[in-house]
């Protein structure tokens, strides 16, 4: 079939206006005027429908296409008029209209208002809403601007793995892969555990035997995966899914979400600011360019600051404040009578509360806080000369709170063996990791951001539910 | 520090000759003349390296910085001298020298021929060699160039979900996602059991209590889902990780791999096959467009053939030719003498040697076998009139075998209901793909790319192992 896409009508209206063309595409809404009638057709190419005109005079079955409901699937032939006079700037004269599917009577969204509680009963179906077509073309482009982003600065792609065996942060929060019967989980012998010298014991799991030959679990990041192609790519980037088994039902967390994660060599903690603020602008003005007819509609009904948010961050510089300077402004705010629900002192782990004070009302623009205290922050991150601070930067952001963490990672082969031996982790564990230490160490730097949340900022959507096709959280695992 | 990567040295060397510049990276060789002498450094940013030279003269430290060992990290400030008469267009003349991070002498890769299996217990490590650098980096390309080629005609990139709790495919071969304590996984009761009324029963997993509320898996494909989002946007694509839990340890085959699988509405197998024809050739060309450094070096020593072959590939049409007439041209091998392992006879699934004969010496093309038996395909594949074949299309490529399985969907929910209920499977699991057969349905097709198969395509790597990062299969799980 020899067709044309609604979007291409609206990039060149001149090179169809006149000419026969075939369009395909789902109905949005049918008036009947009893001798002629409209069809909104949209194929999904862009947010914008086409307005298909057709009469009783030309269209042998007429009745039928004016009694097709909501999301019937039509093949329109006709000549594309131009209408410069009206709302629309052209509309299809059909010639011929034929039915590919119908939509049953029962379709679920026949009602135009539906709320998003209902929609997320409603996956399958809910990407032909007005909401749904705008947070996930905004999704693409935005996931396609950070690769275009990071490849055009020579940054490799690298897919670190989603299985690991490795348990090094937070092991309680990850889901663990088996292949094993969980109905049967195979043990450990009296025998095996006596043979071990002490390292198996009877009774337990018997890990030899599932698939990997030993206990594996879902990523929670691809950071020190990363870090290995750093120190040969010099700059790098992950973008894949990430994930926490946190028992946490809150708007802002799920238990599968996508994660970026540059790492650059020979770089510190200003040039990650950099690639980090770079990098959003850079998105952000992608997704303006590309998806203004979305952005107009999130404007309108979901967040009528949006669009004046988003160009000014686009174009102002972003605040950089060091942790102890922001546990001053805040405890200035207290002072002169803000309340907190959390009460501030420097060595806390700065709560939402603290964040979106800082980034909407100190600064009312995306601040990144640098230089956090060593007891908060992880391991890897490089140990500043006053002893107490590390070259931490969390990047705050109006709305959202933070969107990015990102360090300096500790190069100094002596110093990251000591922190891991303070921690009480496994130096057998990080051995690879310190290997980068040991063969041609440089000072370097990266940044995770979580993609869930940007698209969050760049659509306005207050629930992360909302900005993922089929979400997974607590007790939520459907379609 | 303000420094210039090599591969902006060799993109406008103009810009760049006569000039002082900074260059840091990882030391290649070092050869000492006693007075002067020659580091080879790379970036990481290109293939190529930079040739430095160092004079005892102007070099204070130059003692120091010829004990340096392969892989030491260095920052050489100095002037570039460009030099055409040589073998390198240009080479640093260094002012001075400082050592980033030393590499220790039991460096594991001083030797230059290391074999691949050597490193593969140094995943950390190998992407510093030739081989991995070429790899890892057209890995990279590959996958920017997928996504340009969809998102520059329209599709909507779709992440859909990793965890999942539907069986669809499969189910034998899937990994368990479980939040469950595995040393004492919780039972129904025997109460529980009495109360279900017989849908439980006392003593088996009691999987509400696990996170998800019900047993959870890694995906095998995402096709389903994208199928959701066809048919609101028209043109989707999917790029992410799969797995599988199969038991086989052979070259071609990885528990973790990426799968690109776009989904095209108002679209027929001959579309899909256009599609996917097109998909190839561009990343081919992208690939031979910003790798030929690396493509060189691998036709040089892996695959001598590489680049004559994926010049034919990007410049010739694919053959396309029926599963009943493949079996055809076997059964006329066999029968001028032609030996298979594998009996030849319509109604089978073509091995790899029946695929590899067709498109290497038969085609000696990519060749795309289409209309295969309804038995050995899936559900959603759609039933052509003849009542016996499907549409679907497996593209074969030489040296590979299949690399693409696509089909066009069955879309008249009749049809598809029937082949669920044959098939024995539970229509209760597919009441939302038959959703969207009931609501404006409409012809559409896709296919799967299994994605490290392209790129060992693309490299002429033999072992899957060798184009993953890190790869996952049965008793691997390291890094």
């Amino acid at each position: 079939m020899q067709r044309t896409k609604i979007a291409q009508l609206f990039a060149d209206v001149d090179a169809f206006g006149g000419k026969e063309i075939t369009v395909a595409g789902w109905v949005r809404s049918v008036r009947d005027m009893k001798n002629f009638g409209f069809v909104t057709l949209n194929d999904g190419s862009c947010f914008r429908d086409l307005q298909v005109v057709m009469s009783r005079e030309t269209l042998e079955n007429y009745d039928e296409i004016a009694a097709q409901n909501v999301s019937a699937a039509l093949i329109c032939k006709g000549t594309l008029k131009l209408t410069p006079e009206a709302q629309q700037p052209f509309e299809l004269t059909a010639e011929s209209i034929s039915v590919e599917g119908i939509s049953a009577p029962d379709y679920p969204l026949q009602k135009k208002r539906a709320t998003v509680e209902f929609l997320r009963t409603q996956q399958h179906l809910r990407p032909r809403t007005n909401l749904f077509r705008a947070v996930f073309r905004i999704r693409s482009v935005a996931a396609a601007s950070i690769h275009s982003f990071f490849q055009d600065r020579g940054f490799v792609y690298v897919n670190t793995p989603i299985i690991t065996a490795s348990d090094c942060e937070g092991a309680g929060e990850m889901f663990r892969v088996t292949a094993l019967d969980m109905e049967d989980v195979p043990r450990v012998s009296e025998k095996a555990a006596a043979e071990s010298g002490g390292e198996l014991h009877a009774g337990e799991v018997d890990w030899s035997r599932d698939f990997f030959g030993k206990p594996a679990s879902l990523t929670v990041s691809g950071q020190l995966n990363a870090e290995n192609f750093a120190m040969a790519f010099g700059d790098v980037y992950t973008f894949g899914p990430t994930f926490r088994a946190e028992n946490s039902n809150t708007k802002r967390h799920a238990a599968e979400f996508w994660m970026v994660e540059p790492e650059i060599a020979f770089a510190d903690l200003e040039d990650d600011m950099n690639l980090a603020e770079d990098m959003l602008k850079h998105v952000i003005n992608e997704v303006m360019d590309r998806c203004p007819d979305e952005l107009a509609m999130l404007n309108k009904f979901v967040d009528k600051g949006l669009i004046e948010r988003l160009t000014h961050v686009a174009t102002s510089d972003f605040a950089r404040v060091t942790y102890t300077e922001a546990v001053s402004i805040l405890e200035d705010a207290v002072a002169k009578g803000h309340t907190f629900e959390y009460p501030v002192s420097w060595g806390i782990d700065l709560q939402t509360e603290h964040e979106r004070f800082l980034t909407e009302e100190h600064f009312k623009r995306p601040t990144f806080v640098t230089d956090y205290p060593v007891e908060i922050k992880a391991f890897y991150m490089r140990l500043n000369d006053d002893g107490k601070t590390v070259a931490a930067a969390d990047c705050l952001v109006p709305g959202i709170g933070e969107i990015i963490g990102g360090s300096q990672r500790e190069e100094r082969l002596d110093v990251l063996e000591r922190r891991i031996a303070e921690l009480g982790m496994d130096p057998a564990q990080y051995k690879y990791y310190c290997d980068l230490r040991r063969y041609g160490s440089c000072r370097h730097a990266g940044f995770g951001l979580g993609f869930e949340r940007l698209v969050m900022y760049l659509t306005g959507v207050q629930n992360i539910r909302d900005v993922i096709p089929h979400p997974r959280t607590v007790g939520n695992a459907e379609f």
